[in-house]
């Protein structure tokens, strides 16, 4: 079974191969009367765009969104956004070397295994490409979003690249666009500018944590018990390519720490209760609590690199692979807007989901 | 809205308080002619009853199974499978004092900001008393997955206990069964008893990190991009209690890794590729590899203990909270079997999903 | 692909063969804080129970319906409403005869055929014994309706026995109570009495017409284009046993008429569109206009007749067949407190569906 | 909520609106390895298209379909195949003024009331136009159909315009594709040709009743209880545009007959049971029988006629309107090909289903 949407009441389906005419998101269930304009959707897609900076993959990609349907007169209608980016640079001869042979590490083999056939051009539907069209649901959720909870803000950022982590006590949010990794840790992003410089010459990759933080999210959202809002985070995290870590909160850590240590204790606040600290990560019994809702994941290394690695080819052969084409160094560097998307569709999607069971209605403190 | 079902084909939709009178799954989709003996299922929910050491909480529950529907002389007939554990041990008294306040670290807060009222006895649907359907429920997964993939074997154990974690080189499967912990390394459960009494007498609690090996899995079994097999993974055990963090194969230990150093290579091996290490956990591109499926995940410590904590009453009140009735002082373990239950779900159901849309057929190696 | 759930975010799971211990409906999505009582639900129970006259059949089940969770001192709490049902008047022996062979127009054989085996008892999960656990959801349906749309009311009647009509100048909704057909014309009901006795007497059965109006529906209900609620009450019509065809207002009679006779016309009303007709039925485009919903639908004679029929048996014999077994020889009479639940739970689904994604905010007119 | 996804393993979301830039449908879960061609699907689509012959809206469009993915050097990858048709005849000007005004009959008024704003050019998201999308989706089913069962045959047919039904005895399958209404009773396809001009004259139009017909149908498709092959036939047949009453078999005329009469008798067949008759339409609860099935559907007249009717204005205003623009006087004609596309994806979806829950293993006869 294939299965290409997320989401109950915000519904996204994504569609499109790396190397085929286009690919798309069909959005359903947007709430009508949203102002939705292309230009504010294709601000999310530059920032994840291919080619900014010499860490990322240098292929060309205009990435420009055109909405065919669900919008009228710069207003949501209720009914599907069909949004279609068009492929321009696809340099399939890159690829001839893999139609049967499989990268280590990438979905080639799984898809060959499951399907039989697939569409091998620069890893066809399996490609990180396929995020573009996360991205651009993602800003019809964020205009959502804006017009339903001006207060919340998301924020995505690189917390670690290889084992070089961040400084929390220099993070700083603001400095997140200054840099081309998204790092709130300045002293950290120049140290990677280097460290990365070094794996790219070597003709090798590296992992990475990305962080994202949703402040401003309200307290009920969630469908306990097999709709929490933590696990359908993780599912939308897990989701995204070279993912293979997911953690709210404290995450693993937790495992480490007593009980005393792990409570959020809390006091009266003027509007419900205050936390004294946020180990959970805003996200009690799956659902959010009112605080800041904290996700962090890994991104394991780019697998293609150009360093001869083992395999085999569909006919049984054993070969030295190294994989061509133009490819990201870190490809956590590009997953951090994928992952504001994917938090903001997830966000939106449970407030309709709440407010349809609950009608938002909300127990009282005080 | 609320939303207590999980599984496409397989869907499983769990039902009960931790002091209603009864409660249990309801599973729908198992393939008909699955031989079903409510013994085989009472033998999996007995792993994970509560009373069967000094290490879990000391309710007594019986936790009986009743099939009440979807078996005839023996058989599943393809129709929905009632399971229903009456609840006998109902202390509710020890929980009056959180009717009006919230324990810290629980889902009391959330479910009353949500809903605006709650079964506050036990915890209500936030107990993991809820997991006792799911294990029932896996009971019949596996003897589906038994019919249907005879060498399919799924593990868990317990790999950590607070900042404790198993040798690798001592760890042995023959002894998960032979200590309270689900512990591999017999060492290192007799260093988590003592360490554990000691938590327990200091009114404290620990988290833990349980791992579920499943082997014998097929390739081909996941449902891109939106119902890949880690992601639903993820999701699944996210679900359970106090979960904070998933981790598929190398996990967040990726994020440190070098693409060289990543690479999982294959040779030619007797059916299909031989892999010459496990990294990815058994899954590229959402798809099993037909390698060892491996998760991980944190449980934070039971937030239950007996130390006070700073609260807040509905009323608004500030006050300190012992949290009294029969706790454990580490929920990881009775996690375990939980876990292993989610694992037999998630497989059999998209082995189902994969036999609807590819029919099972494969692409060759050789 | 068994799937025995309907609806989205009221989502009723009924489980249950006709001869096992009991049967049920899982209900998940309520709204929580609606009062919920089993003396409420017993009352529909009540009108579709068996035995109640000498036109039903004479199977004696108390229908007793008990909650196990999800209620929470008399409301709602948000979590799974579970309802179960023990059976209690098992006449399993009348069955024997149907282990092996087939009654004509009944599932015996396509259960067999699908599944290869099957609880015959009865009919097992095919039975219309399975309506019991439809009519106990419908009752949470009713109660949540009853909350939030206070004005809406649902009403069941038959308005068709084998050819005879009833006269619609002689129906009075009041009636519909007083007789054992749930006939709003009372000239009618005195006839098909006798017709049905004779029927009866012939070793005979016969099919019937019902019709469902839902008045106080409001406008805006109905989820385009593949949840409209004429295309789900529809599915919900005919899921029902033995149901043939499903009208919407004018229904198959709208073929015959033209474009200037099926306008409904409007003038301003009060508060909204006064419509002169209402050949829609209540619905334009799939969403309910304000005015009446009309649903209507055919239900075949029951199949179950003591007259000898030709069919075949598992192992490929010829033979007559006559069913024994306790039978309703027109089994229209108890679909229509089944037609009414089935309508209560889509209208509340589509009112839950409709406050998520639009926050029931409307357009106006004037 | 929105929603616009049918299907289960064979997904389909349409999009589009009217008058917008584009139209289409995002079609999930099609089997790997299918030859799908844009020229196949063409081929129904030209079926469908408008202005072919003088009984239909004189709109012209190319109807041009794209495939923008899931195909692979003309097989299907087992990835979301999205079919684009542009709008090029989009001539929004006739529709003016009906921005404010409600024509009756249409989904205007609802739109308006449900989402407080709409795309009122040519009905937008709710025009007849959406139901090209469908047909393209269909062409897929169909070529996956041909794939997996190959001696599947689907026919649509018109029986019945106004009060003129076809008579059975002239009926021959052949005539169908040689009169522009898709009749095979070649002598009322003439009858009807007269009495379609008379009502154009006269500014009025006309209902009809569509037949689709498939033969080949495997035995055992359909997933009780909810998912019955009847019940998502009726909500597939029901949800297209102007359609009031759906079908099986026998149909409204089951509620006239006897138990006697009703009975579809059996004797052995070569393989399997032969059928005496087949009032049932091919389904007995709710699972084919293998014998033909049989859907009929009434469509109502259009409702745009150039006869004025009595409406009102979002503004309150009392007005007689005409609904200009270029309308087919009998929108049943142009239903024959969306339900024949219907038809295709609800068994497509169904075989999928039935071959992951039960492995398309079967019981036997004789």
């Amino acid at each position: 079974m294939s299965f290409n949407t997320f989401g109950h009441l915000f519904r996204v389906t994504t569609w499109g191969e790396s190397h085929g005419p286009a690919l798309g998101a069909t959005v359903d269930g947007c709430p009508p009367g949203v102002p939705i304009e292309a230009e504010a959707i294709q601000h999310w897609l530059d920032r994840r765009k291919p080619g900014t900076s010499r860490f990322t993959t240098q292929r060309r990609e205009a990435d420009e969104v055109r909405i065919l349907s669900g919008v009228f007169e710069g207003l949501s209608t209720g009914t599907p956004i069909q949004l279609m980016i068009e492929n321009t640079d696809q340099r399939s001869k890159d690829y001839g070397d893999i139609a049967t042979s499989f990268r280590p590490g990438h979905a080639d083999l799984t898809y060959h295994l499951k399907y039989g056939l697939r569409d091998y051009r620069g890893g066809g539907r399996s490609s990180a490409r396929e995020t573009a069209a996360r991205v651009a649901a993602g800003g019809v959720a964020r205009a959502a979003l804006a017009a339903l909870v001006p207060d919340l803000r998301i924020t995505g950022m690189m917390v670690q690249m290889g084992p070089h982590g961040i400084d929390r006590a220099r993070a700083d949010l603001a400095e997140v666009d200054r840099n081309p990794f998204w790092c709130p840790d300045p002293v950290m992003a120049e140290e990677w500018a280097g460290y990365l410089d070094a794996l790219r010459k070597a003709h090798d990759s590296v992992g990475a944590v990305i962080e994202v933080v949703a402040s401003g999210v309200p307290a009920g959202l969630g469908a306990p018990i097999y709709g929490k809002l933590d696990a359908d985070l993780a599912a939308a995290m897990m989701s995204i390519n070279a993912v293979k870590a997911v953690e709210i909160g404290e995450g693993m850590a937790a495992a480490a720490l007593t009980g005393r240590e792990n409570a959020d204790e809390m006091r009266r606040g003027a509007d419900g209760p205050a936390f004294l600290s946020n180990h959970a990560g805003g996200i009690l019994g799956g659902i959010s609590t009112g605080q800041d809702v904290v996700v962090r994941f890994a991104v394991k290394p780019t697998s293609s690199i150009l360093t001869p690695r083992q395999t085999v080819t569909a006919g049984g052969e054993e070969i030295d692979l190294v994989t061509k084409g133009r490819h990201d160094p870190c490809v956590g560097i590009r997953a951090v807007p994928v992952a504001e998307a994917m938090m903001a569709c997830v966000l939106l999607d449970h407030l309709l989901r709440d407010r349809g069971q609950t009608g938002g209605a909300r127990g009282h403190i005080g």
